[in-house]
Parts: structure tokens; C-alpha cells; sequence
């Protein structure tokens, strides 16, 4: 016999869906929402159901956004020399809240998982060499004005590579970083190595210790990373 | 500036108004449904707006139901002579869980805390001396009836107060034990206490360590409680 009634049942059991979301924590979630006014209740219904009402994905950086280009591509003040790869729009939150970063983003949508089936043609890769060609040929064009040097607006100078530092997040930036390399190698006509990397620099953000952390406590491969990473004092 | 659509951040918002669920957690929630299809999420919206439609409280226990009486009052199968007092209608989930107990309940809709300033009056503690005493009354009366025992149905014959092991829920708990007895005193015309007392347990769950739990770990409140409620074995 099922003592709840079915309205209940039915959320307990939607809310089991959501991740980190037990049936037990679903359970007091309801009742907490059944002590609340039918207000508050049907606004949070309402918001909920209107989640996606308005929201398209940026055709640039493919961000979750209500405008198209999304506020960040659409920034002015923004720093279009660089642009940092991320696996999904939550991670924007993170690197904003840090105010250390103030370039474009290009979010993936996810990373290369093998185990999941996910490629690199699953991923927004394809999407992020375009945005980078695009800038190459820009790029050239400005050199070759002659004496007269046109500014043909900020270029990408940087790509960060900052996807989760796991085994699929480092095969990830790993992948992208060599495509960038290939792609521009034929875009320039197989110019050098050297001459590439000095016009685009492709960077990885740091692993080590987490600030606030206990050497004693830190991992073998963490502290491996840290001792690499390691840098003049 | 924010840089989050409208509608992710006031459904951020209203997530993080739940109990247990922070700023960060919410965050991670609304960008998990954003990753689901329309109908997914529009299924959950509903599920929330039409939490209350048709939920009533039980007149008889005040749990919540679709009908009223509950499930629970209208199941002939169970054992009408008693009566756990609960805070919660969750709480019952609970219970019910255990398969050890088939009898009635009765929720108070909270515990006395005067901090919060919640007093007696703020919880279904009359109504629960009521459902008392109308029984206490039946009983009375099928007594009366001289050589002939006219079966009155199943009265009550105990009352298991079930409250949380707080300091609140042993107040409570303890406060409800001696309204009944003061009713049942009032309503017998002064009858002895041990008298009542055969006619209505009053009990309360036992304190003590939790199974599985490690003896060595227990703090000396539950040690004490366990020591004070042991049993012949």
C-alpha cells in the first residue's frame, strides 16, 4: 500500500532524479516545500518550467544565454585576445567568481570519454578551430598592410586550456592542443613551430595543491604536479 | 554584472532556499536540468506547481492525504487501539518502513520549542486529548452496559509518543504524557491513577545506541539512556 498520497510520490520521485538527491533527501524536500505556502510552492513550479523558455546557446562561445551573441562575446571591456576552454557553462561561474579573468570563453559541452562514447566530434572542438583559423587569417591580413599598420581589432593570443584536471579533462585539452597546432600549421603553409607558438600561445591551467591544503595529505600525482609546476620564488 | 540568463539565476535562487542545498549545490541542480530535455524539465515544474491541488489534512491524524479520512484512518486492517504521536506526516514514512507497527497516528506538526516560540497551543495537542477522551468515553460506556459486553469497536489502549530524542522532543513528549493523564483524571471524576493507567499506556521509544552503531562513540547522554533502559536478556 502506498501512504502518500500520489502528488507527493510523484515529486519525491522526480527529485530522486536530480543528482545528489537521495529518495531520503527528496523526501524532506517535499515535506519542506508541503510546510510552505501554495505560493511559494507554484512560484518554484513556475520557475522551473520556464527554465528554458528564453535560453539559447551562444553561437560563438555556445555559453547558456537569453541573448545571442551571450553578454560575455557581446562585453566590449572584454579581453579579445583570449580565450579559455571550458567543459561546460557552470564552470564560467567558478573562473568569474575568482575576477582574475576577464577574456572570451568557449564552452565544449563536455569531455572525451572513451568509456561514455564520447568523441571529439560530440564536443564543440570543430567549433573552437574555426574561431581560431578565423583569427589566423585576420591576423595575416594586418602584416601584410605594408608600411601602414591597420588594427584590424584584438586577435587571439592565447587559448587556456582549463577542462577538469581528471584522465578524460587532461586527454581533452591534450587533444586540443595538438589540433590547434596542425591546424594552424597548414593554415600558415607549414610555417615553423616556433613562429606559431609565438603568435598563439596554448596554455593549460596549473595543477598542485589547493590552497589551504596539508602536504602530508596530498596525493602522489597532485604533489608530482606541484613539484613540475613549480616556478622561481 | 551578472553574467547568468535571468531565469538560471532565479531558478538558482529558489533552489538554494531548500533545506540543504547552497549556492554552489543549487548551481550544479539547475545546470544538471538545463543539460535535460524540455519535456524532462517541464514534468518537474508541474510535479512542483501542482504539489498542494489536491492535498488535504486527515481530520482524524492530521497527515497529509488526498482524502479524508487518510489512508491510514480508513484502513480497517489496522489495529485502532493505538495511537503514535508524530511531529511530521515524514516521520510515518519512517515508521512505516520499520513494518513493525500497524496502529493509528496522530501529528502534532512540530515540537515545543520556545525558542522558536512554539508553544502547546501551536500543536495538535488538544486535538489529540480529544481523540483520547471520546474514547475514554466509549469505553466508559461499554462498561456500563451490566451482564451483557456490548463490543464498542477497538478503543484505545495505548499511546506511543514518538517524538524526536531533542531536548524539544522530550518536552514535548513529557508535556503530552501529563495532559493526558490530567484529562483522563478529570474525565474518570477523579479515578485513581493506577486505574487510568490500566486502561491507557502512555509509552515513549526507546534512547539508546543505535544498531551498528560503536559503543566507544556514543556520547554520554545516549550511553546513559541505553544503561537506564535496559532490558532482561
Amino acid at each position: 500500500m502506498n501512504i502518500l498520497p500520489k502528488s507527493v510520490q510523484k515529486l519525491i520521485d522526480e527529485f530522486s532524479k536530480l543528482p545528489g538527491i537521495g529518495p531520503k533527501s527528496a523526501a524532506r524536500l517535499v515535506f519542506y516545500l508541503l510546510s510552505k505556502g501554495e505560493v511559494d510552492i507554484q512560484e518554484l513550479g513556475k520557475a522551473i518550467y520556464h527554465l528554458k523558455r528564453n535560453l539559447k546557446k551562444c553561437s560563438i562561445c555556445f555559453n547558456i544565454s537569453e541573448t545571442d551573441p551571450c553578454v560575455i562575446c557581446q562585453d566590449q571591456r572584454r579581453d579579445k585576445s583570449k580565450i579559455m576552454v571550458l567543459q561546460s557553462s557552470l564552470d564560467i561561474l567558478a573562473i568569474e567568481k575568482t575576477g582574475e579573468y576577464h577574456g572570451l570563453y568557449h564552452i565544449l559541452g563536455g569531455e572525451i570519454s572513451p568509456v561514455d562514447d564520447i568523441g571529439p566530434e560530440d564536443l564543440r572542438i570543430k567549433e573552437l578551430l574555426d574561431r581560431v583559423k578565423k583569427d589566423f587569417h585576420n591576423f595575416k591580413r594586418s602584416e601584410k598592410q605594408g608600411s601602414r599598420t591597420i588594427e584590424r581589432g584584438p586577435y587571439i593570443s592565447e587559448v587556456i586550456l582549463a577542462t577538469n584536471p581528471s584522465l578524460e579533462g587532461e586527454a581533452t585539452a591534450m587533444y586540443i592542443s595538438q589540433q590547434i597546432r596542425n591546424t594552424l600549421f597548414e593554415e600558415s603553409h607549414k610555417a615553423s613551430q616556433s613562429e606559431i607558438r609565438k603568435n598563439l600561445k596554448v596554455t593549460r591551467i596549473a595543477r598542485g595543491l589547493p590552497v589551504g591544503s596539508d602536504l602530508e595529505y596530498a596525493d602522489e600525482i597532485t604533489l608530482s604536479r606541484a613539484l613540475e609546476g613549480r616556478r622561481e620564488y
